[in-house]
């Protein structure tokens, strides 16, 4: 079978800026544009233009300066919407429209006060009304996660009718499981019409820890595009992280899935929107967290030493770390020790290592971790002691 | 069919201990280890007592406060580790020793430099020896992730025979997809004998952030035992996270699954930890994350303004967070801030809201977040103008 390649949407400047304490003045989205275009994102959604001035004048801006992605542009299916997004495109290479509206039963009814006979009216005028203006138009079915299958379908059917060329399938609340999102996209691609001639989108919220593996569900079983962000922020606990999508099919070659994104780059484009947000990564965040490549564990050690297959299943150069790291800590063991006590200039025989291994533990289970400078002091110290025994 | 209990093992005092940078002393792990008690935690895997004197006596101490929670001790298939993990677990109401070797022909080869035949003879002995100190032995193959499935199998059934009464199956390095996880367990259930006498147990690392659905999908083909650590933390990515595997058995009730914990305690607990290990937990951290209820773009709002379940399918009650928030931001729309003007005491007409939203957009287009004195400010600011021009 043919690798196929799915399309990675980047919404770090959409869905990512809308999260409370993070926003973005322009300058600092134009360069996580440029560099998101440089690391081989096909589609940078770069704002919602008619919700603010100043995400309207984000969205020209980053239209101007992208050179290969396509630039999205969010709205609601509401004509004033269509037509500010689309004055906001207008000087973008590749525009794209991404308009939707929800078809749960919970929007409908709740949200929208209507009908789903009203939904479908709605649906098809904003992807017309869109299409008048660019070709590409991509269009949301929101809160699906919690759409009935037959409605959904429907609702999908009618949408590439008017013109639609992708169709997002969001899971808003974050609420579906691997099994049940995967299936979702599979009666799609199964039930509707002319579904082979447009591209099925995964867009997933990550309430339950699950938005990478609904993602990747969803890819498996025949979506080709998947909107994420960096380091997976976005409303309430955030999108599908970017980075792990692209190391699980660099990492799963029997998926016969892969990605445009250069891995190299991931590590420093987590820290550029890291700060550029002031959204800090935690340490066990996954590819991109400080410690996602150190070793702190004795048996670990121990095995990264020897091979280092045996505890690491990426190479960290691949995504723009220069090393994993040891570090030493009460968990250490002898291996690691020794390791380290070569590496700045002792080579410990086994009895002498023995001796020093009781003295680091004594110090470590004070200390939180151990370093090159106590690596020494404990050393000297146990040296001075052994000589004043035989003395 | 019967609901049926998936017992929580809490890995953090262990796993997630040996974490760079988050050394808890004694007294630490004593407050956090009772509170998991009163949690509901079945098993708490208090450390890996032969690593270090403080870690043999965190495990002693642990053993003589836990009144309900089986305390568990680790060790390597090595008789020092296990004599050392059995004097430690000597207080303990209900001790467990938690032994095993690594199966991957990886750990075989390359870290333990030795044959398939060699690491059944080892895997037996660890588990009678262990047998000789307690009745509840847990036995690990370690990388099972990347271990093939009939020799793990083979592997199981020895250590069943040998006395094991669970069985853990790490996914040590983060490797597998949930499809293929959940195969391995389901492989389990179907070809080793007398599995239906042993717990099947899930361990997996978030290295590719597969985490928690790897283990909910070991949970759905017969695991019924899951590893894991408040707020994920652990070895490199870290562990299954216990707040997100509590939540998706809760708000999923046709999986037929359920867990004892109270989750009422869990923001709390995770709280607790963070500032213990100071290891900060990211805002879009999954149910514990400080945004996790938080809304802040227009749609989103608008909608749980009219009905919470239209973006929120958890009440944050339920995990012990007082209320969901709406956050004003430059993507927040009219129906939040007219919300929160009426909060602060402004009760606005349509034609009033609509000039207060020309202002408030623009003040936020600057500042990130709009806060209850700010809004005074823009309405009295609004106030002043119009009468102005009126009079």
């Amino acid at each position: 079978m043919d690798r196929e390649k799915v399309q990675i949407f980047d919404t770090t400047l959409r869905d990512g800026e809308q999260v409370p304490g993070c926003k973005l003045d322009t300058g600092q989205k134009l360069i996580i544009a440029n560099r998101l275009d440089q690391m081989g994102v096909d589609i940078i959604e770069a704002g919602f233009p008619v919700s603010s001035p100043g995400d309207f004048l984000s969205v020209v801006e980053i239209s101007k300066i992208v050179k290969n992605a396509i630039v999205c542009g969010l709205t609601r299916a509401v004509k004033n919407d269509i037509d500010v997004a689309a004055q906001a495109l207008k000087y973008a290479k590749r525009p794209r429209i991404h308009t939707g509206i929800g078809t749960s039963d919970s929007h409908i009814i709740y949200k929208l006060n209507t009908t789903r006979k009203d939904i479908i009216e709605r649906a098809k005028y904003a992807v017309s009304y869109a299409k008048s203006f660019v070709e590409d138009v991509e269009f949301y079915a929101e809160d699906a996660g919690r759409t009935d299958n037959e409605f959904l379908a429907k609702v999908c059917e009618e949408a590439i009718k008017s013109g639609a060329t992708v169709l997002n399938i969001p899971d808003t609340t974050g609420y579906c499981l691997p099994e049940e999102y995967g299936a979702k996209i599979k009666y799609l691609k199964e039930n509707v019409k002319g579904i082979d001639n447009v591209i099925l989108s995964c867009h997933c919220h990550n309430d339950l820890g699950m938005a990478t593996a609904n993602s990747i569900a969803g890819a498996v079983h025949g979506a080709r595009q998947i909107e994420c962000t960096i380091n997976g922020v976005g409303e309430r606990a955030g999108n599908t992280a970017l980075e792990e999508v692209v190391m699980i099919f660099k990492q799963h070659p029997y998926l016969n899935l892969y990605t445009d994104i250069n891995s190299k780059q991931l590590s420093e484009m987590s820290r550029l929107v890291s700060e550029s947000m002031g959204m800090m990564v935690q340490p066990n965040k996954a590819i991109v967290g400080a410690n996602a490549f150190a070793h702190s564990s004795g048996i670990h050690q121990d095995g990264v030493i020897k091979n280092r297959s045996t505890y690491e299943i990426m190479d960290p150069l691949d995504v723009g770390v220069n090393e994993s790291s040891i570090v030493l800590t009460a968990r250490s063991g002898r291996a690691a020790l020794a390791y380290r006590a070569k590496k700045v200039g002792y080579e410990l025989t086994k009895v002498q290592l023995d001796i020093v291994y009781v003295e680091f533990l004594k110090f470590a289970d004070i200390k939180k971790e151990v370093v090159n400078d106590d690596i020494h002091q404990i050393i000297e110290c146990c040296k001075i002691q052994s000589e004043l025994i035989r003395s």
